[in-house]
């Protein structure tokens, strides 16, 4: 638990109280599902810790805690495709939060160049096909010289 | 890794090939997000094993790993709230899905009574609004006896 958020007293307040008490995980993460104001996509799924979700609710631009650069990133620092958050949202029981945002720039959200990080989709159980096709910027130049955020 | 589904060889395989290779984190899960296929509402956000991502992709009934229960938990099992999936999506690293469902039963998801489990919304650093008024059903009838899977 953050000393920056309420305190978790009962199931009740927590599943149906007026009180904010979001619930960090082992490694002080809450996951963020990201989604386009304007049309509801889902554009990605993150992390914040404490301070990123802080400073998302004292800036209203979306922060996040990038597990695979270990460090406070602040969507759009790079490429210009910040989110501005319209709301935040938090389920039944507070472990889990949504982004409602609109993006700058480009108006994509994923570092692969697509709009949306769900550009595949599944079929039987091995086999992806691709429900985006047309990439909105070419990565190489946006993050140019950055490291691929992607880990095997 | 997972010798269910494909091995991740390369990132650029991984982020724009079409071999599901799906990466499950240091306690073998991978995080889901459930939307309505007919409206794209987010319902809930939970999490698969390998062994609850197979037999949802065998059945298109989706399967969860509870980690309150601790257990392989088939959605709907008690409460009639089952979820057929009309579609899986995966994200550019691989380590998120998005199971595309329509609802069975009375046609919520949230075990709290409401439809989504995102029923309020945050206002200022510490207080909630619900943006649901009113439970789909009564959680002590539907789910008379079980524990509540909300911890502190």
């Amino acid at each position: 638990m953050s000393d920056d958020f309420g305190k978790r007293i009962s199931i009740e307040e927590v599943e149906e109280g007026n009180t904010f008490t979001p619930k960090f995980d082992e490694n002080g993460l809450i996951p963020v599902i990201t989604i386009e104001d304007s049309t509801s996509e889902i554009l990605m799924h993150g992390y914040s810790n404490s301070e990123a979700l802080l400073k998302s609710i004292e800036s209203m631009e979306a922060h996040y805690w990038s597990r695979s650069r270990g460090k406070l990133w602040k969507k759009g620092e790079t490429s210009g495709l910040t989110q501005s958050i319209k709301k935040i949202l938090i389920d039944d029981d507070q472990d889990c939060l949504i982004y409602r945002v609109e993006i700058g720039g480009l108006g994509a959200s994923c570092h692969v160049g697509y709009k949306s990080c769900f550009y595949r989709a599944l079929n039987g159980k091995d086999s992806l096909t691709f429900t985006e096709t047309e990439k909105v910027f070419d990565p190489e130049v946006v993050y140019e010289g950055q490291e691929n955020p992607t880990k095997l």
